[in-house]
């Protein structure tokens, strides 16, 4: 290995949950990636929705991160913070890298993360999101766009978390004819399913989902499955190569489950679980989210609370089970660190 | 995607149960492989015990395989057949990547496996094995050869099968510190074990793994751990960055197991495998290979005969499992076809 460190400039537009933990994980693994692999992952600039801060020799990620926790804007970060939005940041300062991290946004057409990704894109600048609203609402052109422009788009954090589901899927499975895909790619639904199976009302479960910060203010996109149909699209078009939509998955979420049918399941030694599946069929696959009792002995059978897992069935591979458990949220945000040296090593 | 067609030349040396699948692999995948990636797989080369067949334009290794199956020699080749070995092969031949597929020989320092893949990368030949032999003695050795001569080196399959272990801790978890790992990777000890589970006894279990032809002659590399210790040690090396030795491995195999403690644990709910270990110990790690009771709930314990995987405990990353079924050793072969594709494929 010789001396030759290479500089990585990142800009990470959203500073919430996941950017955050990133900018705490830049942190702490910045000096081990530089002295092991000679990359110097920089944070140049951020965004939050009030303000951005830049430093072209680089934030400290930990002051950024100190601040959000503190519930300021990056705006405020002393001699560097001022007024802007991600979009300045990309259109005049020199980066290598955009970390897409704002919250997920079907409804609004994923913006602003989709305008954001686009715009780096054209501009040649690598991009890493753990946000599947663009990835799902405009895979093909997300990746055509990169291709023109020579970027790189990374998206591993879109589905189960901290999981390589898609590395894993897309990479090691190439080659394969993969027949069937089962995933748990939601936590959400997974958690207040196990309250229903330890004895609690719906009521008594929304109730603790909302207290504990589990539940979003709209739990729709959870508890109704659009966040499992989501990832499961970004599966079927990342790795089976089925140019699938949101619209085409059928989708059933898990507020008609009977509670005593959850009880009975898990009495069973059964876990019920919000399941999304691709089948192969025909030409294409066809895809569904729906809640299931899965049985002793699956291999994603012992989910816990805190877990999240996929299923492969292939030709030639045979059947590859990853799981995963995580916590906290900080996986989740890892996937960045993983996107970034993913494109960045050989 | 254009239409320009990449032509990779393989040789292959060793036309074994894994060879021989891969050259079934080859046949049947070759032609969506080359639509799909781009890349024309072209079996050049092909070499055995007793003999070589060689064609520039390519054998079909459909009548390569057919003819191992009849207990033939790829000299019997018609029109391309001769006398020879693999080295002959790589020394006057222009050849892309080297399969090496021979048995693994850890007695006999790895040979000929060792003198072949060396050979290749001196020529800057890709290599592709999954041969743990030359990996678990010369590691260090072959990387450093490889990078002199611009070469790739790729063993995907010297642990646990075709689950991409190596890939899923090599790359995705790149960042991360890996506090244990903990992995079963050996088939036939989990078959015994099982047998035992099932109220055998050690002289029954053994003498049926005889007749199904899972024992090998000598059974003391699979019984006695030589197989997980090789794989542990694969595994320190490649994923862990730690140096390790195969004299290192604290290993203790499954002979001394007593078939009633194991059906004992069968009905509590737990499984007996022959667990590999390697746990963080000061700078670097403990490395373990014993037969040890996985608690029900363990990602590890719904194994099954056909059953193998691995858990990385992490800091950034959770904790990540991942496991394989393979009912046959197709999977296995397969890695030779995933190895390749990381080679050529972006």
């Amino acid at each position: 290995m010789g001396e030759r460190i290479r500089r990585v400039r990142i800009v990470l537009v959203g500073v919430g949950n996941l950017g955050r933990r990133f900018c705490r994980i830049l942190a702490r693994k910045g000096p081990e990636i530089e002295s092991r692999y000679g990359l110097r992952l920089m944070l140049v600039g951020a965004a939050d929705s009030r303000g951005i801060a830049y430093a072209p020799e680089g934030l400290d990620p930990a002051r950024v991160a100190a601040l959000k926790e503190k519930g300021k804007s990056v705006r405020t970060y002393p001699g560097a913070g001022q007024e802007g939005t991600g979009l300045d940041l990309l259109r005049e300062i020199e980066v290598d890298v955009l970390c897409e991290a704002t919250p997920v946004n079907l409804k609004a057409g994923a913006e602003p993360a989709l305008t954001t990704i686009r715009e780096a894109l054209a501009r040649e600048i690598h991009v890493v999101t753990p946000n599947k609203g663009p990835i799902v609402l405009a895979y093909r052109e997300l990746v055509k766009l990169a291709q023109e422009h020579g970027a790189e788009l990374r998206f591993d954090g879109t589905v189960a978390g901290g999981l390589p589901a898609l590395y894993l899927g897309a990479r090691d499975l190439r080659g394969a004819t993969i027949h069937r895909v089962e995933a748990v790619p939601n936590l959400v639904t997974g958690y207040i399913l196990d309250l229903l199976a330890g004895g609690l009302s719906w009521e008594e479960a929304l109730g603790r989902g909302r207290e504990e910060g589990v539940l979003e203010a709209d739990p729709s996109f959870d508890l109704d499955g659009w966040d499992a149909a989501a990832k499961l699209v970004i599966i079927a078009n990342h790795v089976l190569g089925y140019p699938a939509t949101l619209e085409e998955v059928e989708r059933e979420g898990i507020r008609g489950v009977d509670p005593a049918a959850v009880r009975r399941a898990r009495e069973r030694g059964a876990l019920f679980r919000l399941l999304a599946r691709a089948e192969q069929e025909g030409d294409g696959y066809r895809l569904t989210v729906r809640p299931e009792e899965i049985p002793p002995g699956h291999p994603l059978s012992l989910l816990g609370k805190k877990g999240m897992g996929v299923v492969y069935h292939t030709d030639i591979y045979g059947t590859i089970s990853a799981t995963i458990r995580e916590e906290d949220p900080t996986p989740s945000a890892a996937t960045m660190l993983r996107d970034i040296l993913d494109i960045f090593l050989p």
